[in-house]
């Protein structure tokens, strides 16, 4: 939802082609290079991992890299995607230059998160879906409107150095890699930012994320950023791999937590657990400002709005 | 060197067979899985990347799961002997409980590191070796020597509360995922941590990292740590991958620095240029520390020991 304006601008310029199909360039049993002819995200990405499902259920592993790619939404959604048929799923995306590297005064590397699914017996799965710096924008412009400083490490400020005021950050668009600054071994982020680079740019001849424009409400030429989805098949290892999860996210939850009011959660619980009370709620809950841009979009284009319940 | 020791006392002991071959177990076109068999980590790395690379070259990847194993040195290591031969190298492993989960008291994962190696035009390279702890325990040493704080979010101390005095960091054994507390997003080192568990215990049938006993000088029982091979053949997606790392190494390093006398590296810079000094030089420089013990082990052992040039 909060993307979607976003996406109907590209729709509407010309710079994202709502009926484009992805087309397979080169492939083995293992692999697929593949052309997203600038398809929505949805479309290239349902029909990429499809794709890595499909080869990893017949050789053991699906390595599916796609060139000119539009945004893809959340990267787990996709790892998601082969998880639910018994198998790991990965996916990674480069996106709009923000991370500052190391040392560096300007943005040149993308959020490109890492995303990777595992199935656990009894229904349950590890999941881990994370942008590779400290903190996406979006929670800058949480603490913005929550009136609240950065913890320090998120970003720089115009002037290059490291800032805790979230409008100034905000404005700077200078995000630190996971990690932080230097001292704090930030360059590890940095360095996972450059992996997600290789993967996605480097294997599908896409824009490097140092070439992609920012993404806009006035987005001019198709982004073509490089995605990467990866699907393998557990049972061509060790038996058993579901027990074996399932036992580490049974440790791992089991853990004395420092403070008892906050237990250790395994990856992916916090959202699980989001999940299962918007499902016994019946309802998704939106910020106001969300269904007033909503309202906005949908007399623009001429559609009924959303209405609150 | 600074591991030879144990590697002997395991050797001794008989927790670790120098003798031992590793055994293919189970096997598809593109993946493996291996039973180290407890033999050196050497032994079983060599195989099990040389296999990993076989497959890359026949089917686009090579992806091979190891039960059994020992500790196999640096990560990196593996990763590059993938790229040597221009494939993508990427290894991991699971290692003895430190690495302390977000919220958690307990050390119950390990520094699990992550590795890729990635060939560029003109025989230069990305390469990326990273604990998933924000530091490793030997930096942590490093700074109990120099007599220096450690930069918050390195530990816990024996309280369970983060510490910045090293030398209770030491005692203490609870690490920080990347990232540090909580509040500067280090659940995310946690999930990374938790990502490599899933390819190394959970694909082999290898204890999970909680099970893995402490490496020490008096080891009674093989560790049986999990490990897993990467290799990806970028000729099986867009031509002119090496062309692609390459812009991308020099627009990182060219990037304009916030301090003119620290510019700013690509992954695996500081250890390229660290490895060209030496190589200049003709000579490894050794702590006499190191001197001192390995001195003691050739006598302990019965070999002419090593002599300082």
């Amino acid at each position: 939802m909060n993307r979607l304006e976003l996406y109907i601008n590209d729709m509407k310029s010309g710079v994202c082609n709502p009926h484009a199909e992805p087309i397979i360039l080169k492939e083995t049993a293992a692999t697929a290079w593949v052309d997203g002819c600038d398809g929505l995200g949805a479309t290239v990405g349902n029909f990429s991992m499809a794709l890595a499902i499909k080869k990893a259920k017949e050789c053991g592993v699906g390595w599916v890299a796609v060139k000119r790619c539009n945004h893809y939404g959340m990267a787990g959604y996709w790892a998601l995607k082969a998880e639910k048929e018994g198998l790991i799923g990965m996916s990674f995306t480069n996106s709009s230059p923000i991370l500052v590297p190391t040392r560096a005064k300007q943005g040149t590397l993308g959020t490109n998160p890492i995303s990777m699914a595992a199935p656990a017996t009894g229904g349950d799965s590890i999941v881990v879906d994370l942008a590779t710096t400290t903190a996406a924008m979006g929670k800058v412009e949480m603490q913005i409107r929550k009136g609240e400083p950065l913890p320090e490490g998120w970003a720089l400020g115009p002037d290059c150095e490291p800032t805790t005021d979230a409008q100034l950050a905000f404005d700077a668009g200078k995000l630190l890699p996971l990690g932080g600054l230097e001292k704090t071994n930030g360059y590890k982020g940095y360095c996972l930012s450059a992996m997600v680079e290789v993967l996605c740019s480097g294997l599908s001849g896409s824009r490097a994320t140092h070439n992609v424009p920012q993404w806009s409400h006035s987005q001019t030429e198709p982004p073509n950023l490089g995605q990467c989805f990866v699907a393998l098949n557990p049972e061509c290892f060790a038996p058993g791999f579901g027990d074996r999860i399932a036992d580490c996210l049974q440790h791992w939850r089991n853990l004395e937590p420092v403070d008892p009011s906050l237990p250790v959660l395994a990856p992916g619980d916090k959202e699980r657990n989001n999940a299962k009370v918007t499902h016994a709620r019946g309802t998704i809950k939106y910020p106001e400002s969300q269904m007033t841009s909503a309202k906005r979009l949908a007399d623009r284009i001429g559609i009924r709005p959303l209405e609150a319940i």
